[in-house]
């Protein structure tokens, strides 16, 4: 207890050092973080900037030493996940220092197989909502789905600030708008370079690269150290908006001491460098000067506005004018433009309705739909179910993505579909116009390198990506009893330099399926699946209550087992094995044993159908007594 | 009809110069076709194999003008598919000149996301069924499953000879074992170089290399022109069993005229050269050199038997034992191993329960689940789940195969389960450790380029593989209006050296699903995925005939809707709409109009559901009138 106090003192006083003031250039478009009054804690002007770098540079001189007085004297320093492991998706990380508790991120994740007609998954947050008064705050890393899904979820259960930079914020706003609580919420604008105090976690946010512009990296440090929280990242020595991942910064904390790293696992199964967003922009000019004569339409993730940008580069340098069809890229790209991240030549944007005024040669469509997705509009293009466009064999069709996995087959079924329009497609077996988002083996190395860390976390990743990135954090000298590879909810605590597993907050998985969140579990999925393999069949039976006999022939009603009209022998066969169950059964039915009966009439039909069919639809007996 | 009398003089005074008597060395274990006498028409001693290659050799010297001479009084000779063209799958070609059919293969395929419960998909073989005495007979390229897994259902209603290389004849009989009709069958052994004389085909057989031993091509000859049908293969210079497809025969076909090429266009989306499986052995050596210390199991499919051949080289050279897990691959090795495809030194091979009796170290485990199927035994394994091998870390798993579309997720479940299991598993992201069994575009355009074929038809592909295809075939100069992508049923004529589309026979999918055949289609598919998607509610209504008024409250009754505990208020509702639904239309059950009554519940719910949940759940209303 002395220790905690003391130490909260100190805490206090020198995180006034890194606490800096309320940006000026804050973002003036967030009318939601307009209306209320900016939280206190937000970085920076430019002075204090400098301040906070002298301090930094102050410290740097006996970095390891005062590190290590942090270390001794801090209480533990807890970290876990709410998703992000063992899974691509629903990404959300926790720190807990004392009595507060820092969210990293609040992401979404698409359903599997296993979960038919669900439509999104998000954390169980369970642990956040009994713990409320605990949270400091949510910082995001970037805009991806992944990692800002669920917080029109997550804020309507927790009502606490959330900080992201500029882009990011832009399509939080968008989200929370659609799911109609942008204004209760309170999103905040950081930028590259910022540190934010929030309770005991001073946030320093530290430029990286990645598929979507202004992403970010966190190191988060605490009195027990400093973590490097590095989100999705990439190292792009050529990216689009000319800013290298902020490496230098990486290595001073490497310098002066890293408790843990926390990294993005996702491509730690690839050997090699992931290459530089600017290589697809050299491949569209290519393809931009051969179609010359034809029209070219360019399907891509809606959110990778880089991407967007180069179409458009190549757009311009070969006269074409640029429209945009499906409606999340148009948000984005809305969002993107007014926030200043597009350079767009005036006059380059027309409208998707006026493509067909120019010649087919002078135009480029960008569309959403590069995963196959049956609503988007590269499949309506496909499937000729859109509004404005038509594909015929004067169109060239970039699909510059790879498939997520599982998605192949809906890719395939565009693709195939475009072919048969006579089109020429480019896609990712045919030629190289996508690169990746995530780092692969050799920059997880570099990160593991250059960042030092004592203890080494990875996330974001199925199992084996976070087992093959153990696997170079061990080749680049972390002991192995350093890398936790901790499952959904385990609690890793830091204490004096040491760590271990201790306990377990509540962790899985909440299915939204319309309106509905987490009223879909396991016992509704499973019958959806049943229903699926072999379909239902419904038994009526009505049953004089006196006599425990049936008053008329039982109904029998099949949905997805057999075509009725030409299994008519199969359904009197259930009818007449019905009216014998019941008729054996008469006492079951004088002593109104409606379960005993429903089990007998269940039990006669599974094995007479399983004998007949090898197939054992839902049976539901319904009985009437009257 | 004067030219044709005319010519089928001619052809059976041709055909008999490559007929050839029943072979001495024909397949001894094959009972069924032991207990039946040969058919007439089967090769070849080795003295009539010599004759025919003369025959061969003297025609060679005029082969073009023989040739003309053929094509200008023969008839028309049509093809078609009835499975196998914008898919992959249910490989199924048909020949047909005058009045004889000649069937290459007979394949299943598996079913789509599209398809929930069924088990396997065949073609329709209507047009075959209403033409039985038109077949002539099935010939089979090789024993996977796509080309001869249908057999056991089209043999069921077609009573036609069957002929097959020694391993695909030895892999039917299996399968039709299982299925009860081998007795029945007509099984019948050919080889490479064969010359099979069916009605008015003469069916040259031609050695070819796959992803499975004994495979073959055919040169199908009529009076109308020789067609060279590849089924699938590829250009191993080194395979396992030591023999090169016979490209020299092909040159020599090309030089005599070929009217047309059908080729495999499954991997026509690849450039350059598929590599040679004894690439793989080079890298299990490695593997097996480095995993010293470490158990070692290796997935693959288990009709690879070159593959597991090669795990048994490996095994041989470093002194371990091996042991087969998977139901298909035991029978597969069985089968293999009977026929003389095997060389398994003495002692090497033991029983599965055996294992535990071997240091880990000097044993190998051969076994299923390269795809991640969750019934097979690596799936097993990887699950805890298997009755002997449990997974432990010193396992090294090697799964050599690569994902077939749509079974990503799968395998990475599997992989990820061997991870968290603490194995060493190397797979296709992380290693090359298998390559494929079909031709990439350099091979197809060595094919193309030696039997230079008049017309083109590629088959055995989804729609965007026979287009690209159709690329490689105009770039070897195969004119583009001689290019044929035909869809299912299509009937592609050659007549008088000429080539058109005429007209279309019956062709689609016949589901499986259980013991049922084709009895399930569209409509129930349909009802099994709105199953799936939102569940159900059956609303019971008991009624007063004479009133027309509820008896009862109305029972409902939901599956994979919502958790219905949880869900009170929500069926409450239900219930109260229910009522006043039938209250406001007492008229209706007055007039016991129940199909409108039925309507009016049904939109009632749909409705009020729709806008409570945003789901639309199968609403069955039923009526009991008492």
């Amino acid at each position: 207890m002395e220790n905690r106090t003391k130490n909260s003192g100190k805490t206090t006083a020198k995180s006034r050092s890194y606490t800096a003031m309320s940006s000026k250039k804050s973002y003036s478009k967030n009318q939601g973080a307009e209306k209320k009054p900016a939280p206190p804690s937000i970085a920076v002007s430019k002075k204090e900037t400098n301040q906070a770098a002298k301090s930094r540079m102050v410290k740097e001189r006996k970095p390891r030493k005062a590190l290590q007085t942090a270390q001794k004297h801090a209480s533990p320093l807890k970290f876990m996940s709410l998703g992000g492991l063992d899974e691509i998706g629903k990404n959300m990380y926790l720190y807990e220092y004392e009595d507060k508790i820092l969210i990293v991120d609040s992401g979404l994740a698409f359903p599997d197989d296993e979960m038919p007609g669900i439509d999104l998954v998000i954390p169980d947050i369970t642990y956040l909502t009994k713990n409320k008064d605990k949270i400091a705050g949510i910082v995001i890393t970037h805009g991806h789905e992944d990692h800002i899904g669920a917080l029109p979820y997550v804020l309507k259960e927790l009502s606490v600030p959330v900080y992201g930079t500029n882009l990011t914020i832009g399509l939080i706003q968008c989200k929370l708008r659609e799911h109609g609580n942008l204004k209760e919420s309170n999103l905040n604008t950081i930028k590259a370079g910022d540190r934010l105090q929030l309770g005991p976690f001073l946030v320093e946010v530290i430029h990286s690269n990645h598929s979507i512009a202004d992403s970010v990296m966190f190191a988060i440090h605490t009195p027990a150290g400093t973590v490097i929280h590095t989100g999705d990242f990439k190292i792009d020595c050529t990216p689009i908006d000319g800013s290298m991942i902020d490496l230098a910064r990486l290595g001073e904390l490497g310098k002066q001491g890293v408790l843990a790293l926390v990294s993005d696992s996702t491509n730690a199964e690839r050997a090699g460098y992931t290459m530089s967003e600017s290589i697809v922009g050299t491949k569209f000019d290519e393809i931009f000067a051969s179609a010359a004569n034809n029209r070219i339409i360019v399907a891509t993730f809606a959110s990778n506005i880089h991407r967007v940008q180069q179409v458009i580069n190549s757009a311009v340098k070969y006269g074409r004018k640029v429209a945009v069809s499906g409606r999340s890229m148009e948000n984005i790209l809305d969002v993107a433009g007014e926030l200043g991240y597009m350079k767009i030549p005036k006059g380059t944007i027309i409208k998707l309705e006026d493509v067909k005024r120019y010649p087919s040669n002078r135009v480029v469509i960008c569309t959403t739909g590069s995963q196959g997705e049956p609503m988007a509009a590269l499949s309506r293009m496909a499937m000729n179910d859109h509004r404005t466009i038509e594909i015929s064999s004067n169109d060239v069709i970039v699909i510059s993505a790879s498939p997520i996995p599982g998605n192949e087959k809906m890719i395939s079924k565009v693709v195939d579909e475009l072919f048969k329009k006579g089109a020429t497609v480019i896609y990712d077996a045919l030629d190289d116009i996508h690169v990746s988002g995530h780092a692969k083996s050799e920059e997880l190395k570099i990160i593991i390198g250059i960042t030092k860390p004592k203890y080494f976390v990875p996330v974001h990743g199925e199992h084996r990506h976070l087992m093959l990135h153990k696997n170079l954090a061990e080749l680049m000298g972390v002991p192995s009893e350093n890398c936790y590879i901790l499952g959904l909810g385990n609690v890793l605590e830091f204490n004096n330099g040491a760590a271990k597993i201790n306990g377990n907050v509540p962790s899985g998985q909440v299915l939204i399926d319309g309106l509905g969140v987490g009223d879909v579990g396991n016992i509704v999925l499973r019958d959806r699946k049943h229903l699926a393999q072999d379909g239902l069949i419904v038994v009526i039976v009505t049953i004089d209550s006196v006599t425990g006999e049936l008053i008329s022939d039982p109904d029998i009603i099949s949905r997805g087992f057999v075509y009725v009209r030409e299994s008519e022998d199969l359904m009197g066969e259930i009818r007449d094995r019905v009216i014998k169950t019941v008729d054996t059964h008469t006492d079951l039915s004088q002593q109104k044993d409606w379960s005993a009966l429903k089990v007998a009439i269940r039990s006669q039909l599974n094995t007479y159908l399983y004998q007949k069919t090898k197939r054992s639809p839902m049976l539901l007996p319904v009985i009437v007594e009257v």
